[in-house]
């Protein structure tokens, strides 16, 4: 099988250029293990470093114009209107712009036990403020996509009232709800564990998917790749999720034990394959290629990955054109063989084609169709060969030093 | 600490009394696994004989007046009325009753591709109708309860259409539940796997409740211990249950690996003590031990074991024995002393609270209060001396002929 | 990448046909589970069509000259040395041979306890006795390869002593290495669970790696892929064994959660991947593809499914094509690259020579090399047009009546 | 069932006060996750406040009377003879000792691509030159006992050669066995992940029983509780170290999903009480009970916990307790009827007899004999009354200063 040629040809790459892919500001930062931290020279330092970054990545690939933030991390001055616009500004002259807004209700000493879920009124509302506050940042950076991620949750039976801190979470999702501006979305991210070891507050997507409910109909659910128990099926929860109406959005990322963060396809790509075969599939239902953008599912693809070795901007544009090449596999189903192959239960066949899309090669196609938008046919040569690395490492790697563990 | 005295004690007491567990008609029978069945002389072939072992069950433990029947299996003349009746009134001769009916929509050839989610709309049909079917049953017995387990789901990646599946599946328990009788209740059973090994229709609890939630108000969710992914915290999905107003019912049992149906507790007693933990702290907030029936949960307990290897009667008491031990443990967790540790983030004492609970022997309290209530202390001892055993497998195990795996 | 050309290609092609893949005689029957099996009518229900069927997988795909199997299943006889002949001409007749005998100690009614680590030394010997038995097919066969698998466990803490039981499975292991011809070979399986579900007496790799060592020379680690803990790395396990000089051989088949016995590489394609990317990177160190023969690792390629629901004959072929095309994959990794990239830490590069054998669509190749040596380019289709499936189906579907599961 | 009296109780309660457990220095510290430490006031912050922690807790206790060292983290001067031999006598002032010594090659940005394993000769040589150190500090603190723990490992298929890693780890295990003192042993501790997540070069048992086979007589197996897979049967395990004579110590901890590093018996208790009932039964054989010290294993038992929320010291003695009576629970095991009951192949009283244990309250038991021997009867309590950590968090806490997570 070869990428298809004519109209249905221009249909797929049509969609696949619709596929527009987030890249995190953390994943240009060194990050570690609780074991320490093994600093790159060429990692970025600041939100200028990791916004110039990202639109490296998006230079070279075309396809991630947006750039998800940490408030905590990348709004050092506090976020007043100024240092937003400031950023704002800065990335609209690098050719990207802020996307999700990430609050950060887990790392201050006062989140110790909880953030909405604390039995402190006062930290609750702390919690609460700063999400408001990441409403607002994302307000004036023009992004109305807010992303929670709770670390919520206890490390012993006994520690907590489980279900009144399941009641607190809800009313503090519906307070964000309420807040939301009016083309404003919210992902509520689920986690079964880390760094709360016996109970997260918000375990898997039927928790998350209950809350949602409960706060409101702009409240949907975000799966991360790496979120989920051995052996769990997530295409199945991706199918259902889209099903109920309910699928806002990914975190992409790829594990082979917990939540290791590597990158994307590393460890299991014919999962990530089946994920988006759901995806394309569900679009196909709803006009099929050809429909363009009033088929697209309105979900998020975001990458959420921590590259604890990988040099950060490689392990981003091989991730991009990982998930890309991975993407334009599952549109290249035969729906129509696929679905007559299931209608006669012919088992062999139906995987057959499902198969057949995953091990054709769309390499080439896809570099070519790069050519043909005046961007390079392999990003990640591009990328080694401009440089661009050795500039920032002479630039970042002296102001660095190194630090030890979490048991130090 | 020892069983409380007093009121508090009598209210302990008189909650452990209200603690019914249901046993299975298939637990008095031979089973086996994939790789063959070891027969035992003494196990059921009939439903007669299965009632008459649950009833030798009741009548040692006292705490077992029903009985879940699997409809396929206990009535092999099809369900007529009077097979049923018979039935019924077998059971009231020997003490007890017919408690969950279970239908059996997954063991028939025509079962090979689904059965709610069949393909075939006739096939969906005939599974809809045995459904019907045992709420028939079920109301001729004279139970309201109803217990639905679908081995539906496929092997391979692109057998099927997962939403397409997912509908169907809504649409036809939408169907069981408008036949419900107004005082029915049907529980809504999940498993991520077996014999499904690719995607299982109802994976997980949250596709159950969002099910139920669509089928109707009663219908409920229930919690088999055994199904569930590892490292999964099965008290949490409880007590997330308890709240949504959704937890049904549970089939204990408990595992090491995977659904391996070994008995309850046997493996992590300390895991079931929590699960009750959750119930009874949910108990005592709707009104305390005081409160009497008031205040216990509407959940259906049920025993759903397969003792391969051990003697079916004596797994089943070990089984009773081993759940009303671990129940009255977690209703002399004390509450206040819990939730004064809580209140001041002390986890090393709230932790305290809940193993002092656990640690504590109840055992011969427990055999004090049998005794009181005319009951052997030690029902295990009781059933050995009895030579029930020898004499059911006298006259069961001429009847026998061994059988090989499912391989040859 | 394409399939290399000149000498390099001729290499690869060679060791490609040199890969030889063990079909077994029990992937041609019907099975199911504990739940059911659901009967095909064209599925065989003897020692000689299970044959036949072998043969027409050998017929098409031109690797699959030997035939797994089960000693008890396919010896109804008894084992005479006439049936023996008998079976083993029959085989010859068809254009295939016996391959890999496997004892079944776990079916009779005598093993319930165990069979090597009875208690009972008369079960033991048995038990013994039996797997004797199989060396001496094996011998009449003209097979040398030994397959060990043993359900050996206990259900419960307490059941039996650990130790004395690993005691007893040495013993036996040693008398049956001591009864081994000369040129014989003995493979000890291992599984963490099913059917014991507490304790299975070679639980893991470490297990069988320390009693072959025990047990002498010619005994080496069998690893079937399905029998792992989840998050196992398994090529870390194969490499470790190269290494050791412990490999004996694979049992291929896939998994989702337990022991699925799905087809190979249908849930995780690169797993299998890197698995063969361990066995082509230890051969291209004894030697490279240019070394022929005296390069290949001694490891026996054996597939062990259980098909349930595809059609027996199409399952394997779909398998044989599968494994054929991974594992050509696996031979184009440029070590050469890999090195130099691995030399440097050069993650992303190292990752990306990897993957760029995985990604490369081979199937055209293969087809070609196939019509090269008079075989059918997609021997999967050829079978479908043969109308072996329906002749087979009208011969043997009549025979068949339906049984029910394991509670019945 | 009670304490036994008598001759057989003095035998257990000998045994119990010969079970000494060693406690970490590091647990003593403020350590976290990657995403953020919390700190405590009162929490250690230099080897000489650990030493006095660890004191109190051994005082408490009256059966932790070493701590085990982590070099990097405990000897900041670098480990000069004067440093060493102050610090072993401040222990002895303190009334405890130093254990195991932990040498640190992990947490240097030298070991960013492995330690032992690290391709680069001088990295090998640095990480032996700091192995060889530690044993030399443990020669002049009087400690014998070298703890190895590597998180060598990789994060990516393709980025190392997975043979050649386990060659030089093999190597440098030979080459710090041939520097034990003739006293010395050396543990060899294995992991599945973290902080490598694709593959650690000791990751299981196996690979820790071949290696320690290869390095010398005196290189033992080291059973950290967490390290291990879901699922894993670990009494198993350590049933077969016993007896292959390979069992070397234990890091105690326990987890629920990963490595969670828990307080010990947190979440499992019942595993933990099946772990110690192998060892009971080993030494029971070895002599039983009467025996005295020429029964016991020579088994190291040593803390490895992270309590990030609970005090450090309360998470010790809790920790402590727990741990003791657990193992007393082991010793009550009836050896006789355990075995008489698997002589019948008796499941149900077999693992009655190990419940029994297991269920006996051994609490006030355990504090009348502390009583005896002049201890605090209830530790916690005695160190919740003593003001100690008030005291520790008024001198310590002032130092302190938050800091953020791995991403910051």
């Amino acid at each position: 099988m070869q990428l298809p040629r004519g109209a249905a040809g221009a249909d797929v790459l049509a969609r696949l250029d619709r596929f527009v892919i987030e890249t995190p500001s953390w994943g240009y930062a060194d990050t570690g293990t609780r074991f320490g931290k093994f600093l790159q020279d060429a990692a970025a330092t600041s939100i200028d470093e990791k916004l110039a970054d990202a639109a490296e990545v998006h230079r070279l690939t075309g396809c991630c114009p947006s750039v998800a933030v940490h408030v905590l991390w990348d709004f050092p001055g506090g976020g007043s209107e100024a240092e937003i616009r400031r950023i704002a500004a800065r990335a609209a002259s690098l050719g990207v712009r802020v996307g999700s807004i990430n609050p950060n209700v887990f790392e201050d000493q006062a989140y110790k036990w909880g953030s909405l879920t604390n039995r402190d009124p006062e930290v609750r509302r702390r919690a609460l403020d700063h999400i408001f506050d990441s409403i607002r940042i994302g307000e004036l950076c023009g992004s109305n996509l807010l992303t929670l991620w709770f670390a919520d949750g206890t490390n012993y039976p006994g520690q907590a009232d489980l279900r009144q801190r399941k009641r607190w979470m809800s009313e503090g999702l519906r307070e964000v709800h309420a807040r939301l501006p009016a083309d404003g979305t919210m992902l509520i991210e689920y986690k079964p564990f880390e760094p709360a070891f016996y109970h997260s507050d918000i375990a898997d997507w039927g928790m998350a998917h209950a809350l949602a409910k409960e706060a409101g109909p702009r409240a949907k659910v975000l799966v991360d790749l790496g979120h989920h128990l051995p052996g769990c099926n997530i295409e199945h929860i991706v199918a259902f999720l889209i099903d109920e109406g309910a699928l806002g959005g990914f975190h992409f990322n790829d594990r082979k034990y917990a939540d290791d963060d590597l990158t994307t396809g590393s460890i299991d790509p014919y999962q990530l394959f089946r994920i988006f075969n759901e995806i394309a599939g569900a679009e196909h239902e709803r006009g099929g290629p050809g429909a363009g953008t009033s088929a697209d599912l309105p979900v998020a693809y975001m990458i959420d990955q921590s590259h604890n070795l990988k040099p950060k901007i490689e392990a981003m544009i091989q991730t991009v054109m990982t998930v890309q090449e991975i993407f334009l596999k599952a549109l290249l189903v035969d729906r129509d063989a696929l679905r007559r192959a299931q209608d006669r239960e012919d088992l062999v066949a139906a995987e057959g084609v499902v198969k057949d899309a995953f091990w054709t090669d769309v390499r080439e196609g896809i570099a070519e169709h790069r050519r043909s938008r005046d961007l390079p046919p392999d990003p990640l040569a591009a990328f080694r060969e401009s440089g661009y690395a050795a500039r920032a490492a002479a630039q970042r790697g002296p102001r660095k030093k190194p630090e030890g563990g979490r048991y130090a």
